[in-house]
């Protein structure tokens, strides 16, 4: 029987944050976005993503980084699996790629804990589901969440094109309008868990 | 790490229904509930409640037992814990007054499994948040949300003042007008466990 598992946050203080080249979107649009996908669905099948929640704490409240794009798109630092490519192996790929230094030398170790949510995109369209539908059989993308346990120090090198944001779990709480129905239900995913606040 | 958890999920045909005594509701009403609330708040410290999530399948897809009172009100079987009870035992014998057969006999044996959802009541009122909010120091009520792994086959007996409904994953999903902030996001909880099918 699991009852729960504990999350070790660190004051945003603890960590350090400087800059990269931009990463560009690879899509200027939702429309390109869809056409993209379903063209790479045509030669590697169904598309698995991985996103990473990273937690911090304020004021003894926990807050999930976010990277922003523009003035008001958010989302989990994450990406798409090569075919074929370990979800855990995949996620700590992607999270070096958005958000550590470039030199090999302070690579963080990640440390991918607990799955927390797994959403599905039914057809080449925006909607996902917190299930796959029924008769569904060929869902076009499965996208998985896994909380990430962060040490007490680290450095990240944000692409200059995105800010990082710290975001309280009572702003994405019921917040659908600003951050869409993946993150918005991070607080009820998270719930289970016990945050250890540490304060060094 | 922690992937993924596998819940069995058996056809809802595997299980059988009767009736037993009605289970009258305490309160009348939602100011007589706050208000014995805070009568047992002030002798007892806060609250402690526990809730059971029931799974069966329809046509491959995941359904939850929820207990309908009237003709509109939905809630999951389970109830407060006595003063210093454990969450596990307390679990079982609420699952047992509100479900299960007088004859002691034929008890199922509970399988408490997987904490899903940890819910908070900063004050006496019906709102409930995921986490217990910032400068919230007394919380009045802990509400914890369990998977209960059902056996294949099982006897369920329902007070004759309320129905048993089986509801798919599909119409709980973005429903908190029918089903309220805790129900309505079950599927998102429940998004990471694998359901394994069985076609006895």
């Amino acid at each position: 029987m699991l009852t729960s598992s504990v999350v070790n946050t660190y004051p945003l203080s603890s960590y350090t944050f400087g800059t990269k080249e931009p990463k560009m979107e690879k899509d200027t649009s939702v429309a390109d976005r869809l056409a993209r996908m379903k063209v790479n669905y045509m030669k590697e099948g169904m598309r698995t993503s991985v996103e990473a929640i990273l937690l911090v704490q304020e004021h003894n409240h926990p807050h999930i980084l976010l990277l922003q794009i523009g003035n008001t798109f958010c989302k989990l630092p994450g990406g798409r699996l090569k075919p074929g490519e370990n979800e855990i192996d995949g996620l700590k790929r992607k999270l070096s790629s958005k958000l550590a230094a470039n030199s090999s030398t302070v690579q963080p170790d990640w440390q991918i804990g607990e799955c927390v949510a797994v959403w599905w995109r039914p057809n080449f369209e925006t909607i996902m589901y917190p299930y796959c539908p029924p008769h569904i059989t060929k869902p076009k993308e499965c996208k998985k969440l896994y909380v990430v346990h962060l040490s007490e120090r680290e450095y990240f090198a944000v692409p200059k094109n995105l800010k990082l944001l710290a975001v309280p779990l009572f702003e994405l709480y019921d917040n659908v309008q600003r951050y869409g129905p993946v993150i918005s239900t991070i607080p009820q995913q998270l719930s289970r868990f016990q945050f250890n606040m540490i304060h060094p």
